[in-house]
């Protein structure tokens, strides 16, 4: 059984791009950089390690592949990768691509001013490139 | 060929515990959170997918594994693991055990507040349960 439910919270902060072998890809609704999660589609897990170990493993390698794939097609200095979850405990890990000319460089995106929240434009156009990135790196995207 | 060397920054900042198999396990001296960071000995890596895929498997392997153990033994409400690098690029990643009553609690504990660096007592102590806890979870530790 896996009655996998998203939180609220992160439903309300993100919006849905597609679902990889594990993981539903979620772009965060802040235009300011390009950020998105990767939440496990497993009931009721909060730290990676209750994750079944291919599950573990299959979380990293879609956090990194995607990750790359983002950075050689949208531009980055420096890739982020975080599961922290204080604020909302179901278990996503975070791919963040950092320029140093972004409004939180160097130090880490999170809490730091006001969400900038994508025009529909904006919105389309990110989806369209990232659908397009996941089609490219994952079979099964 | 691998000439790892530590940055400079890092080997400030932190106190060599153990090298695993891949990584080194360094404790930052920062006494307000148990928090170590995993440092692959591979040269000039930055990104994780730099590294090649068992380099990959193994680092998160090493990091879930230690943060398990870290969790269970020392105590935390979650635990927070992340790759950033925007200040040192050189690849490491953060283990945090983060509590509902730290410093920084629920943000990141990234820039927050000053370091409250260990005394030599508080030092040789977290260094020892650290040791034993890696002699527990790893066979190479």
């Amino acid at each position: 059984m896996n009655n996998f439910e998203l939180h609220p919270r992160l439903a309300a902060d993100t919006h849905q791009i597609a679902d990889l072998a594990l993981c539903q890809v979620r772009l965060m609704n802040d235009a300011r950089f390009p950020w998105v999660i990767l939440v496990p589609r497993r009931a009721a897990i909060r730290e990676v390690y209750e994750l079944e170990e291919s599950d573990q493993a299959r979380l990293w390698q879609e956090a990194t592949m995607l990750g790359r794939g983002m950075q050689e097609t949208l531009g980055a200095n420096k890739l982020n990768l975080a599961t922290l979850g204080n604020q909302v405990a179901q278990l996503h890990l975070h791919v963040i691509l950092r320029r140093q000319n972004d409004d939180a460089w160097p130090g880490p995106v999170w809490g730091v001013g006001t969400p900038r929240p994508y025009t529909q434009d904006a919105l389309e156009k990110m989806q369209d490139r990232l659908l397009t990135l996941i089609a490219s790196v994952f079979d099964d995207g």
